[in-house]
């Protein structure tokens, strides 16, 4: 069967957005059907207007398609990104998530796969934490959470074994480690997620 | 000297507000100056016009002032208080938190002390995690965190060392228990920051 | 296909043991090979000595069977537990956990179904947090973390979304609504591995 | 006054033995009473006879004292630092804070200055989630937490808002960044226990 992913981010100056599209093209060439949906800005207008680089990038996905609460429904594997805001994920996520109490109760957010990403500008402040408040969503939702652990000798790499995580501190470019554990991570919950389907 | 309190908080319902304003009136009969502070609601208009009793409560507050970093800056003692969603903080608080940055990085918002507050709908579905996850808000802006752990026997019927809580799912009005934890959480904050500034 | 459950939990006084064998006892309802394991003591003698329900919790276990990293290497589900120790699990089941290096590190615990258990004296002190260290710990693992959320209207009783918990504090005999999670939470646990292994 | 610093710690191959050598030396230059305090072996002594590294540093340690509740009761800062273990603390120091009960209970370990440190071999496992499970011991104990934030510049250096940490997989020698993250730690601790004894 085709198993299906949606990956569901925030960006603000594109550094989880290029994880995103990384996790999008890879679980396409698994043969996955892929959404790649940003969130909704919810910071006021004059905030990000005064802020070159974060106005470019809302410029660039102007034209995409929004993440719903109906893309979790549909997706066998949901992927979900954010930067961290002081070890918690962003508000603009957070608000994507405060929408989802009328399909959570409804059951029909559980027993799919989750799994997280995120980026830090400093080395460990949040890297780890805003990634367990990810996973204690997903223990809400009733998801199957798949995280990467130490499952293959590249996660060694790049030393997270909660998710996939970058430090934009370092350079806000994916290198080939951060590419290695986005693969890994999508790669291994499509991976469960055909099993358990099929 | 006279201790200053910033009570900062999100409530959609009320159960929270109830719970801010107790804060706020014990800080003030311990002789604090108090500034007790919503942020700004940020769901789209159409989401809680459909909802009675969250629109009751937005029009209960409209003419009260609503929490800028600077009230942080201010203060000596700040409370910090949201409903759970999903074990994490609203976005609406969230909001607010993410407005942080500048002050942060000016080291306005350092060596206060912290102490937070939560409310959730299940019994054990945030009344921790939320709570943790403010302390990790806490520990990035540098501040002097004051949980309140079982330092006198009341806490060992609220039975929260992390902070003060309330299920709301029991009732949504505030209880002698309910009302002990708040009237504890805030004295202690208020009796460390007299020390601090002594 | 059987599948195989370990359960491996610590108990000093026996409520922890008593939601052990009730998950063991209905994993074989539903048909699993189960393996049920207490992890070593390692209190010193002369605390223990001193302890009388502590001892003769000691007494009553003597005879069984003591878990080792290969029961989870066996297992297709493992469902850990503790009483919690000021939010974190006790130091007898953390040396245990401290003995998975070896296996850790060869692959032998990934890709398996875990879920956790708790009891905490406090309403609030740990019922929450133990349990999401165990999660982290399984995601460490490169575990397939089946959380229960509130995938039943029975999780609305017992309100924990991340594993199974008892307050003792309350009473250290296990009532209905105690069954009723323990039961869910490993039911659901082998339906997940069930599929996995199709 | 003279501040009293208590350092507990646990190391198997002594980089953490190292960085906790670290605090003490510096603050005894702060004018500090120090209590240098490694916790007591727990391992089977068939696991570490095997390790030479590991036995090395305990025949190096074994004529130094060993930490008691009563380090705590007698300090003003208690500094607690221990490697992770799949994102916990160790078995050896969870088995001393296990002992902690009576004096907790006696409210002896509250309204003392703690701060927390780590060591991991991964770059992100357990930085962060180490000292988090620290935290929440310490808000058990109703301790009054001082997280170093990123309240100097050098803490954008090593990163952690949450503590001092090293990933010893780079290298078990301590760098001038440790140094510097271990020094800031330490002092700013005691900076607030001076003010509170004012």
């Amino acid at each position: 069967m085709t198993v299906k992913v949606a990956v569901i981010y925030y960006s603000s100056y594109g550094a989880t957005h290029a994880m995103a599209e990384r996790l999008a093209e890879t679980a396409e060439k698994q043969g996955a059907e892929v959404r790649l949906r940003h969130v909704r800005e919810t910071a006021p207008a004059e905030v990000y207007e005064g802020q070159e680089a974060w106005k470019a990038h809302l410029d660039e996905i102007a034209d995409r398609p929004v993440a719903s609460p109906d893309d979790i429904a549909w997706a066998d594997v949901v992927v979900v990104g954010s930067p961290t805001r002081f070890g918690q994920v962003t508000s603009q996520l957070q608000g994507f998530i405060d929408t989802l109490g009328p399909y959570w109760s409804e059951g029909k957010l559980a027993d799919k796969v989750y799994t997280a990403f995120t980026s830090t500008q400093t080395k460990h402040g949040g890297q780890e934490t805003t990634l367990i408040s990810l996973i204690t969503l997903f223990a809400h939702l009733g998801g199957i959470v798949v995280a990467p652990g130490y499952t293959d000798p590249l996660k060694f790499a790049d030393g997270n074994p909660y998710g996939a995580s970058k430090v934009t501190g370092e350079s806000s470019e994916l290198d080939d480690t951060d590419r290695d554990a986005l693969d890994h991570l999508v790669t291994r919950a499509i991976g469960v997620a055909e099993k358990l389907s099929a």
